[in-house]
Order: C-alpha cells, then structure tokens, then sequence
C-alpha cells in the first residue's frame, strides 16, 4: 500500500487536494446490514468544518458528503462505501507567494523534494482539508461501535497554550466552540485567542480523547498492538507531535508500585495504564493524548528560501486556523474509532469459535 | 496480517515466547548482495542481553542468532533470512504463582481474556524477550542504512526516574551499563538503583532516538507517514506509553513563531520538528522520545485476583529488570531502523525514475 | 483489506454498483511526473463501453471518467488518484423478477447469503459494470509502462465457442468489434452470433494476453511470484474459469525436452513458458489465457428457486452481452498492465542499488 | 510484503532454501485453543517427502518438523507459531555444473538476472523442497478446518503424461504411489514411469483438489474472490501453468443454457461452477484444477548458456522427480486449505454479528 490506507479488515483509503475538485474515500470492509445515511456523517463533519467560529479559519466549505456506493434501501450492503465531498470555496487566488518559495514549517519542502513537484494551491495534499474525509469514515466506524457494541468515543481539547482544563465535564464539551471540557476558563479562551489573532501567531494544543465500554481483548500483539496502531493512527493526524496512551510521559519518574493498577474480582482500582495492558484493551476505558503543534501559517515573517534555493521572507496570508487543535477534536474521534472498528474485526476473525469471552472482572 | 508482522516493503515477522524452545523470525525484502554475518547482529544483541550488568535482570542467556537461509556465500541473496536464538536459561521453576492469578499491570489478564489460555511461562509471548528477534533484524536494517546510504541510528537513555540527562554527550553512551549520555550523573544513577533494588520497586525512563544523514523524502502520506510509522513501532516496544517527535508535548505550549524552522540556503535553522515536516522526513535527523513505564514485575505486594475471580496478594519474584528503560535502548535503534529501512525501499519504489532527488538545502 | 483493493506498491481500490449513483476507484502509488488526463483513460473505457456494437448489451452509458485528485498541471502528483464515472443510464425498471428469485448461475445466491442482503439492481456489486473502473486504472497503468519502460500489454479474442483464430494478427484485433485477431472467421462469427441472440443463449470464450518488451526480474517468490499475481488479477473477472500462462494446460501431456526452452547467447528458441521462470520474468513476452464462461443471463428459462426457498422459474430479461468474453479484452489488459506495474515497483524497491541490471541474453 | 507471505488474518510466511540449514515457516493468525502436535503435520510431511517410492527423486529427507512457539500445553495460544525443519541429506557435491550456466527452463537465469547473484546449490530458493513448510502450515488449516467447520480437503492425480484417470475414487488415492484414484490404471502408470526414466525425460501431469462442506458465503469481492485466491495460491506451487476453477476451460465452448447449474429447494442440480459464484463460495464442493509442467531437470542434453554469456550444453544429472505432479499433491492440497482458512477467518470478521448465516439450499 502506499499511504492512503488505514485498517486491515476495515480499511478506508481517501484522496483529495485542499483546492482540487473533491476530496473522497473508500470504506471497504463495513460489515452489512448498519442503518447508514448522509446524515449521520454530517454532524461529525460539520464539528469539523471551517468557518463556524471566529476561533477557527473563515474559508466557508458546506462539506456535504454524498454516499455513491455500498448502501441500498438505507442499509450497508458489505461492498465497498464511496464517499465524495465536493469543494466549493477554492477562491482563485494569487499563489505566486506560495508557488516559488517554502513556507517555513510547512510540507512545500519536503513534498517538492520527495515528488519533484507539488499541488502548492492551499497546501495541496498536505492540507488538514484532507481530514474531513476521516471525519466521514469514522462517523460510521462510530455508528457500528455504538449500536453493536455500545462503545462511545469522545474527545475534548485538554489544554490550549497555556490554559489547562482543570476540570473535565464532558457535559461541556459540544457546548462551546473551543470543545473544552471546562467551563471556568471559556473566557480566559476567548481573550487568549483574540490577542492571538491581533498578533498574527498561532498556538499549540493537547487533545484528549476517550473511548469507553470497550471489551477485553482488543489488539494484536506483538507489532499491531492496539496502541502502538492508536500511535500510528493519532501520529498521522496533522500537525501532531506527540502520542500517550493512560498516564503517557507522567511515567517517566513513576515507581512500578504507583503505577500499575490494582485488581480485584470489582475490577481495577485506576487507570494508569489507559486501558491498555500488553497491547490488549484490558474492558477499562482506552485513554490517549497528542500534542498539536501551532500552524506554521501565521503573518509574523519567516527567512525562507524560494524553490530556486534563493534567501526570501515568508509572511503566510490568507484564512488559517491560528489553534488546529481545536478543530483536531472531531479528527482525534475519529481515528481512534477507525483503530477500534478495525480491531474488533480483527480479533472477531480470529477469535469467535474456540472460547467464551466473558470477562472476568465485574466492573469495566 | 495478524499482528506479529512489521513492515511493507521490508517486513520483519516474529515468533517465539519468554520460555519456549527458541525465538526466531523472517526478515522479508532484504535488497541481494548485503554482506551479512551473525556477528554483524550479535554486537546489538549482546547490548540487549540480559544478565550483562547488575542494573539489569539477573537471567542469563546467550542469545546467540543463528542465520537459517537467505545469506549464501556471506551475503544476502534477496530471498528470505530466516533467523532463530535458542531459550537455553528456562530454569524449570515452580510456575503456581502466576499460573493461576493475574499480576497486577501485566498482560496476564489480557491475554488470558483475549485468548481463553496463555502460557504463563515467564510471561509467554508479552515478555520482552520477544525482542531480542527485533534487535536482530534492526542489525541488519542498521547495517544496510549505513552502508548503502550513510545513515546512523543511535539512542540513548535521556531520562531514569527523576534524573535526567543535562548533557548529551553521544560518546559516552556506550561506556556505562546505563547507555546514559551524561557521565557526570552516573554515580547517582547508580545510587539510585541500588536504593530501588532494595525496596524491591522499579522505576519508568525515557529513551531518545535519532538517526541522521536521513534523505529527505521518507514517508508516505497520508496514513502511513514517517512519523506515524515511528509512533507505530515504538509503542509497540513493550512498556513504552508516549512516543514523541521532535519537540513532542513542548509544542502544546509552543508559538508558531517560535516552533517553525526557519530556512536558508545553508540549511534549516533549527530542528524543532524532529525531522519531519507533512510526514516525510526533512533531511534533517531524525529524532524521537519514548516514554518507559516501570515494570510491575516487583516484590512490593499488590492487590489482585485469581483465574478463578477471587480476592488475591500477588508479589511478583524472579529474575527482573528494575528499570526496562535501560535495555529498551538497543530496541528503539532496532525499531527506528526497520521503520527506516522499509520506508526507504517504499520511497524508492514509486520515485526511482521520474525525478531527480538532489536536495536543494546545502545543509542536512 | 477486505476485497476491494488490489496491488502492493500500486494500488487500485473501487467502488460502485451497477445501477448506483456512481463507479469510483483511488490509484495509490503512482508515480509522481506523469502526464495524465481524462483522455489517456477514456480509449480504454469506449473500447469496454456497452452499447457500441450489435453483439453487445444494449445499455447506453457514456462512461465518462472523472479525475478529481492526484493530477496537478497536468502531471501525477504521487498522492493517490481519485477517478469517478457517474452512471447514466439506470432505467428505472421492474426488478421484481430478480428481486425475490436466484437467478441460476449468478451471484444472487451467493451474495444474499454471505452478506444478508443484496442491491439486486442489475446484480448491484457483482455487474461486470464494476471493471470499467479496472480498465480506467489499467489505462494509467499501461500509459507509465510504455512511457517509462515501453511495455506494451495487448489482448484479443482467441475463441468464442467453436470458432478458434487460426492466425493471430494483432494489427486487426482493433479493427473489429469482436477484438478478434483472425479476419477470416469475421463473417462466421457474425453469423454465429446472430444464431445465438436468436436462440436467447450465450456462449463462452477465451481472451489471451501479451506483453511485450517487459524486463528480465520481475515477481516475488515464493507466494507473489509474477504468474501468481496474474492468476489473481485474471481470475478475479467476472466470469472467468481458467487461466493459462504460456502453454497452460497443454504442459499436462509434454516432455521436459519438449517444454523447456532453450537458451542461447542469442536468447530463447522458443517460449513455452510465457515468459515466466520461476515466479519471476525472463525477458521474453508474458503469455496469458483466460477462459470465460457464457452468461447466465439468458431468456431461455431455467429452474430456479426464491429468496423465501420456494421453487420457480427464472427468464431473465433486460439488455446483456451474450458473449462477455468479447468485452473481457480491454479488462485482460488492465490488469495484467496493473499487475505488472505493481510488480515494477516492487522489484524497483528492492534492487535499484546493489547489482546491475543488464540481461545477459542479447534478445528478449 | 516482499513475497514470501501468503494470506490476510491466517498468514503464512516461509524461508529456507533446498541445500541450506533449515525450511521454516510462521504461522500467523491460527485461532487459540486448537490442540495441535508435531504429528498432526507429520502425515501430510510424509505424503510430500521425497525418496519414498521408486517414481520419485531419491534425495532422503527425514522432513521432521518441530513446533518452536505457539503452542503451549498442547493447544495453539493465538500466538505466532514457529515450525522448522532441518535439513539432512545436502550431499556435499560438485556444483560446477550448475554453478556457472543456466539450465533452460529452470529458474536459475532469472534468480541471476533479479538478484544478480543466487544459491545455485540444488535451486536455492526456487527448488521445490521450499513446499515442505507449506505443506506443514496447510496441515494446520485442515486440522482446524476438519474440527471447527468439518470441511475436508482431498487432492489426487488426474492426468500423467497420456494416462487419465477415468474413474474417480477417493477411496484409492492414498493406496498407490501416484495418488491416483483409478486403479485400473496403475500398471499403465508403472509402465509409463519405467520408461520415462529410461528415457531421462520428464512428464506433466494434472492434479485436481477438492473442499467439501465448504459454507456459503467465503470470499471477498471484488479483487479477493475466493476463485482468485486459490488461483493465486495454486499458480504459486512450482512448476504449475494453468489453473482451473468448476469446468475450466471447457467453459469456452459452452452455452449459458449447458453451463449454469439449476437451482431448486433441494439444492443444486450440477456443479459446472465448481463450488463459487460471484467469486464467493456457494456451499457445493469447490472443485479446482492444476496442470503442472514436466520438470526441466532432464539426463536429455540441451543448448543453453553460461553465467558469463557463452554457448553450452547441459545435462542435470542428480535426483529429480520425473514427475513432480505426484508429489504436488499433497502441496495442492495445502495451498487451497490455507486459502479456505484464510478466508473463514476474513468472512468471519466481517459477517459474524448482523446476519444469520443459514443457507437457504438444503443441499450442500
């Protein structure tokens, strides 16, 4: 495969440049018979969608996906699922800025050297834009979880520069525009991020996210560990920099007696771990941070050098997100999502016929 | 695949448990004409090797690899290398204590519920004696970098509980049993764990990891970018829970102004990115962090309970390591470099012919 | 994966049913450089198109292919392609016949059986309306094959029920609706034909394939050796039984001095084996045969039975090829040009850098 | 994957060349709780290994196979398993013959011409000898296949040269030399062989293998259908050059009328198909055929050519099979065994919560 898929048994591939005709993706591997409609990826999408706040970038994009394949008479049929979202506001612009030299931080350079030639309109394929089509995929992962399963995923953003949630109500979070889990500092938010903006810079942020009532056994040892693929599936979202499954970096000065969690026939008594042991969901819940870096696309100037390898100054204009994380929550939902409906298939194929699989712990 | 394969173009497959007959595995993709020896493996291997200082765990075994196919004439034919390290250390003790309970912070429990059994021989197949396989072939991947591209892969412990490395000084790593950068530390390290030792606990560490002289190009978005790949097979190493790129969880707190690596044509001005911009590698080093839980494999008692789902006290004897982090050094080489590796065949498959890859930046 | 996708290194995955709103595939791992437009894929799709010749369904489509990503200035980008046919002619008719009943001979049963349900809409998922998008990948494939390496892949009707080509003209094959390469049969197929469409059969047939010019290396033994990725791709078409490689099924009855193919400074005296040595090529022409069965969608009536298990009799009406062997040709092509490419990058990834290249036979 | 692995969640992955150390292989995917000992693959070893009648090579091969993981207290634990067999009887001989020229039809140019170098030592990795593991690996499909499912997997000669078998019997296969399953014929096939070996030539022949109570519903379309599956597995058995699924290629001449097989509540009225339709299987017996070439290494001299380009002439002396469609047999039988298990486990993955899976036929 070269790079466009995730998943073994549930596989979604997806394709689409920032400003080219469409974004889309293919969702092989859906078991049939899931009630499936348009509708129930737009909410996810439109959590995602840009233009909503005034936190977020102004480019407006309806992102309404449309179903082409693998449902009939409401129901999915098992056959591959189509997904196309056409893009509406690819403002033709001026790109020369863009074109000839590289946005320090950004992919231009990397992509320019690996391909010897790149898509440069909005950032082409390197464009969080790409994410919406993840968004859509697990929306349905999502579904399936929920209804045959009963497992729920949620994030939040935990912490945004300097302002940590210090409470988490996830109550809270589809309350406002940030996603945040606490409501005391919804203000401090707000008055961070307009000085932001007046500045012309940008911010990174953490992003938590959370899925509980999953089942014992998930994961696939010894290299398809359930979080070394939440790693690697978190790790692919844009702009992140750092990973943590249950307690993560916090361990690095934890003794062995602080930090393994206690059993007893009414389960565990914490979570350190994150609901992770050996690679394999242990029925707590499954716990995961990343770190989001600030987009490199800020107007305060850069030194560069243009594609010519001439010394230049970049000042980024245009709509941009001075904080990705914040719209990073429903991406986060999503890929973990798309890891748990995999893994559920996976350890379904394997494991369904020699042994009962009732856990033994009473409590999840 | 089901899980105990890593890799696409260059795929390492694994077999074996903690004290079953042998430990083997298949490196798959080899490029032909590799001069290969077992000694070009047994130098990382013996850097793994248990019962090599009093730091680590007390079990002795050789591991010694041997080379089954896919080398003729002392080297690499492109065909399959099948290699195998015999368990001779399985002392035949009594097993009753872990073979009916779960030790808290194991795998125990998982497995146990995943499968329906488990050998609790030592751990089974969740010890880290399974990588032992993955040192080997992370030698052959080492060597191949170096010597067809130049590239090096080297890490160190960055951090053991609450000492951290204020200097890095890569010459020194290999001269203490702690692979620890910073000898101005290592009498406190070694008080330090003579302390831990005698309270029977252990303790969680950091491990750093960078590889330079990396092309630029490596990494294949939007899935399996170079630092989702990374994130991949490092937590997939046992007991890590956090992996980091470049600044890592700093950037939550970063401006864009200040995380951004400016450009020149002399080259990068930093390298806040760890060497990878939109998921492919800059050209820059590579450089990552894990996070190493301490062991729950520890003397102190704990609360558990049995197969059976009654009320336990578990203390956890043998021959462990107090702190994992330390031998984990030689293993993220490993991982790091099989990441590498198979990326480099992925790059070089699809972009041999239609470009040049002459890297515009003076500087690496 | 769960089907729907096809190749290692180049990937194509589809999408789409026979009467959905649209056919779709993604192309994951095409070069970057290419000069690419709608127009290099739309020969290919008019030669398979319905609807062009009496001897072929009635079906009207345009088959109009779209490309919505991975093409930038005209050129490949490296990131995946994403191709889109919408589907124009779907007749809203009365599918109550097929509906409730199996028809024999088809997938309904199977289809309805494995998945629970079915889009019964012109056979849904199993129409051989799905291998437009093949043919659609194939054309980008067999563009980079001949502009890069100059290989050509080039199919024809061998046999259509009892009339066998007795000479094989390739320069003819495209001058007749039947792609068939013996111009003196024309008239008896003609005539055979139009017996049949009056009798309300269908008749069988077998397609060969050739490709030329292609380089001595590629295939990966032991499991993807080239002959067997061929046997994949080929077999999985619609309606195909049977796939030869060289002299197929005649080796049964011949002698090792009479199979084997002598060799000389000069090249190969012959080509019995189809250009194929132990999984892998040797230079000389790939040689393939397929055998595909006559449809069963015929008006002769035959014993059938319902969805609910009562029995009945099935007629199946509406527009169909009464031999689909004649439009198999531009899909044989496809996807041994698929296949091939795969295999060329692959092969790419593995040897670029330690051995020369150079066939040693002066012919290929 | 670079070639040396076959199947998706049931994985086989091989090593080992004819005159090295060790064959070996890991089985990755096998659900836990099968009980499985040495012996169970130790018939089907016996049935492949060489020296054991008079119409086969006379190399002597032990073939013992030895579990080295995986299995603990008798049962598979979910885990990787690891098989190795040593190998014995590597006659220290003169390989100048081989060393520097290339048998025609052999595999040896082509290994050169990839690789640009090869173990030459009775075929390296391209000698048959590689099929001992598959053979091994296949015995553990059946195993679980017969215990779990009940699905039977039996393979037998057809055809030798000009000798077909008329009549089929089971019941006869295991009682002769040749597996062939028409008694009447064996004197004829002695005969045959005498001569053959008089003459220092070799033979083809056909072999045909057969599942029965195979359920409805394995396979995944479109490009993983269960018939290109198994004709990807069984083109990749040495020396086989055709593949054919139900009627093969006696479907070329048939009409759609002769071809289908009728349905009724009782069940299917003929298997034309062979046991698939729509690539997914129907419940009938899957029913497929191989034609296998006579083995290049021929006593008859033949032109050919030396590693350094010039003229020669070659007479492979040593111990070959005659015929190496006797042997494939039990391979035959191994490779559709391994697809099967292959795809249980696929089908399960994706079908095991949303549907019932009671065929609707009576009839198997």
């Amino acid at each position: 495969m070269s790079g466009n898929s995730i998943g073994q048994n549930f596989v979604v591939t997806t394709f689409g440049e920032s400003h080219g005709k469409a974004l889309g993706c293919i969702i092989d591997g859906c078991p049939p018979g899931l009630e499936l409609s348009e509708a129930d990826m737009q909410h996810d999408l439109d959590r995602r969608r840009p233009g909503t706040s005034r936190y977020t970038t102004a480019r407006r994009e309806a992102d309404e996906v449309q179903i082409l394949s693998g449902v009939f008479e409401g129901k999915t049929t098992g056959t591959s699922i189509g997904l196309v979202i056409q893009n509406t506001d690819q403002r033709s612009q001026d790109y020369s800025n863009i074109k000839d030299q590289f946005r320090p931080g950004h992919a231009d350079y990397t992509y320019q050297q690996k391909y010897g030639l790149r898509d440069y309109r909005g950032g082409g394929r390197s464009s969080a834009r790409e994410t919406a089509m993840r968004v859509a995929a697990g929306a349905v992962a999502k579904k399936y979880l929920k209804q045959v399963h009963g497992i729920e995923v949620n994030a939040y953003l935990s912490q945004l520069g300097p302002i940590t949630a210090q409470n988490v109500d996830l109550a809270q979070v589809e309350q406002n525009a940030f996603f945040f889990p606490d409501v005391s500092q919804l203000e401090a938010l707000d008055e961070y991020m307009r000085d932001l903006r007046k500045s012309g810079d940008s911010i990174g942020a953490k992003v938590s996210v959370v899925a509980t009532n999953v089942p014992v056994g998930l994961g696939e040892p010894v290299f398809d560990r359930l979080d070394a693929d939440i790693a690697h599936a978190l790790m692919g979202i844009n702009a992140v920099k750092g990973v943590e499954i249950g307690d993560g970096f916090e361990v690095v000065n934890q003794k062995g007696s602080e930090h393994r969690d206690l059993m007893s026939p009414e389960g565990f008594a914490s979570n350190h771990a994150g609901g992770i042991l050996g690679g394999i969901s242990s029925g707590q819940p499954i716990v995961a941070h990343i770190a989001m870096k600030p987009t490199s696309s800020i107007s305060v100037p850069g030194e560069s050098m243009t594609v010519q390898g001439e010394r230049s100054e970049v000042v980024t204009k245009g709509r941009h997100d001075p904080c990705v994380g914040i719209r990073a929550v429903p991406i986060a939902e999503a890929m973990l999502a798309i890891v748990l409906m995999d893994h559920m298939l996976r350890h379904r194929a394997q494991n369904s016929d020699v042994h009962s699989q009732t856990p033994i712990l009473g409590m999840r």
